[in-house]
């Protein structure tokens, strides 16, 4: 796959201790507009902090992007924020960009000094093997413990040209030894100015990968990032916008749910999807809390339809509705209705949904109109034997 | 155990599949001074309705409370309110008392409807068996998954007299097949009216059941009660009223740490101290984050001192603080300093340390000189397997 205006590359530099790519380079042939979403943790890897900062100082347009898998650069003090620019430094020079038109990206185990001879290596290496096809290289270089690469592609139609969206992501489930990270690489030839592109990035992100949980909890090291190298077409606004808007939302949906099901011990990824709410944030607020909850989540792996679980996590969302008006279905299979129990409910239908890899929860709350959806997994034996049973 | 002015009493009545003491009574020999706690999720049981609009309609003055285990009657529609009102009524009944005076508790599977016939014969054997020597068989009467009954007490002296605080509590850690819940009641013969005893018992709530969690899930039915006799001296004030909230919230401390090392699967309990914060309310905040995270409780499992997980966890409270400024120890051991390794950590001290079945986390944020305590537990295979492995 290939995307006019970019070059790529994946490496192996020797920083994952099993071995692999491990060194990415994402280079546009001129600056290009960019925009990204950084994790909201208070507790912010070095590399994150230098991106967000870089993004703001070049007012949107950045030349590329460096990463690396097998150590996330964070809680490293002063010398990580030093070793971050150094990867700056050096991916700028083998592009002939300025340092400060990088974004850096890095995630693996945290606590630990970068092997910054063998980054730098790394980094030569995937400047003088960029190329336009280096792609799958590149997507198979940000991963730690996903079992394979996540890529998702997408052409639209924007006015008379055909326009490219390339995007990868890792994540083992944002569940990993050591905490892994949620990172996202996008790249497009359409011609989006930055303001644009950051409005288009953030629609596309909130009903993807701010739709999805394994744990609830959110990485040191998140980064989602998109260039848009404008070689194909006019500038892109109104209508077109809006399609290409649409289009990157569903690249983004694609890659998510690939990210979920990925995740480390998931058997099961359903949609909680939350209808009758005030409003589309209480209805996703509900949706979220289901998909957090620890016993929805053991339910789901034992494929048990325990609704009085789904109605108690609903409950707790600190949103306000009448428990006698609240409706629940699993697929097809009405199980509650009124608040209690649904007339005819037939356990065992409900349970044989539960028994398939993906299927939906509908939850009413009959108290308006909006509705949300999330994505939940289950919580297995294999989460805590990965988690729990390691030592790091 | 006795505390004066009350009897007590627990039966089998047939109601928990598994046989065992299913119905208790508490009964004042004269309207005792009342307080009360119940759950915060919206979905309510109708004992738990019905008892809030009791003890409002009472002005804080009760004759008893009458329990049933094995059946939590939630969920169950305008027939679940009925059966919790003829509850009241039978318990009235056998006490002399109007059902206005009566407080109702139920847990167990929901959804289900109570078997009436079985509650009923239950309440009347019950009543026959009021003694001031009950006690221990109430507290077996509110059990449902749990391993063994969970009792406190406490003498104070008030003035010239010593007074009596028993509390018994019961919830396998909140977390049950059907979900659990915590019920908790207190008897004392101390002289307390009504406001002061609910200034007391939110007092005592708060750091102890406010401030424990197994999966962070709070139940449809969770009840924290009290009775006050105060057939013992004059009315408690002043110096009194604080030794009593004193006593009070050590004997609630006690009974939420038993009912955390009861715990489906719990095999360490772990205080989070969490100090250095902005305020109060923050401390608390950060330090429920870190011991409701998945990543934190599968570590506290496995034994292994994954410190970037716990200051990760704290970045996602929404708790503003500089990271870079961040310390941590596992008991005596620094762990991190300036939100990096602590120079000279010694990883195996700190792994020694979570083989412990309790110990302390202390976390300390550098942004300011409140603090607050949390308990946590972890996330095992047991946890999973009590959860998952069941089919409802």
């Amino acid at each position: 796959m290939t995307c006019p205006g970019f070059r790529f590359a994946g490496v192996a530099a020797g920083i994952k201790k099993k071995g692999g790519l491990d060194v990415g380079l994402i280079a546009a042939d001129a600056p290009a507009a960019a925009a990204a979403v950084f994790t909201g943790n208070r507790v912010k890897a070095a590399p994150v902090v230098l991106s967000a900062a870089a993004l703001r100082a070049a007012k949107g347009k950045l030349r590329g992007v460096v990463v690396n898998s097998g150590n996330a650069n964070a809680c490293t003090g002063k010398a990580g924020m030093a070793d971050a620019k150094a990867m700056a430094a050096a991916a700028a020079a083998v592009m002939g960009a300025k340092p400060g038109q990088l974004l850096v990206a890095s995630t693996g185990v945290i606590g630990e000094p970068l092997p910054m001879d063998r980054v730098g290596a790394g980094i030569a290496a995937a400047g003088a093997a960029l190329s336009p096809g280096g792609w799958d290289d590149f997507a198979r270089a940000i991963l730690t413990t996903d079992k394979r690469p996540k890529t998702a592609t997408c052409t639209v139609r924007l006015g008379r040209e055909n326009v490219t969206i390339l995007g990868c992501t890792k994540g083992a489930g944002m569940i990993a030894p050591n905490m892994a990270t949620t990172l996202t690489f996008l790249v497009t030839d359409a011609n989006v100015a930055p303001p644009a592109l950051a409005r288009a990035t953030r629609a596309a992100v909130a009903p993807s990968y701010n739709a999805i949980a394994v744990d609830g909890d959110t990485s040191t090291n998140d980064t989602l990032a998109l260039l848009a190298s404008g070689v194909t077409g006019g500038a892109v606004g109104g209508k077109a916008l809006a399609a290409f808007t649409e289009a990157l939302t569903d690249v983004c949906h694609d890659l998510a749910t690939q990210l979920m099901r990925d995740g480390e011990g998931v058997h099961h990824v359903v949609t909680i999807e939350v209808r009758g709410a005030p409003t589309e944030r209480a209805a996703l607020t509900v949706a979220r809390r289901i998909a957090t909850s620890p016993l929805v989540k053991t339910a789901i792996a034992g494929g048990d339809p325990n609704w009085g679980r789904i109605l108690c996590a609903a409950g707790n969302a600190g949103v306000p509705f009448d428990p006698t008006r609240v409706a629940l279905a699993l697929a097809d299979v009405a199980v509650v209705a009124k608040g209690t129990v649904a007339p005819g409910y037939d356990e065992a239908r409900a349970a044989a949904v539960m028994r398939e890899p993906a299927y939906t929860m509908t939850l009413d709350l009959g108290a308006g109109r909006a509705s949300a959806r999330f994505l939940a997994c289950d919580l297995s034996h294999e989460y805590v034997s990965i988690n729990a049973d390691y030592r790091s």
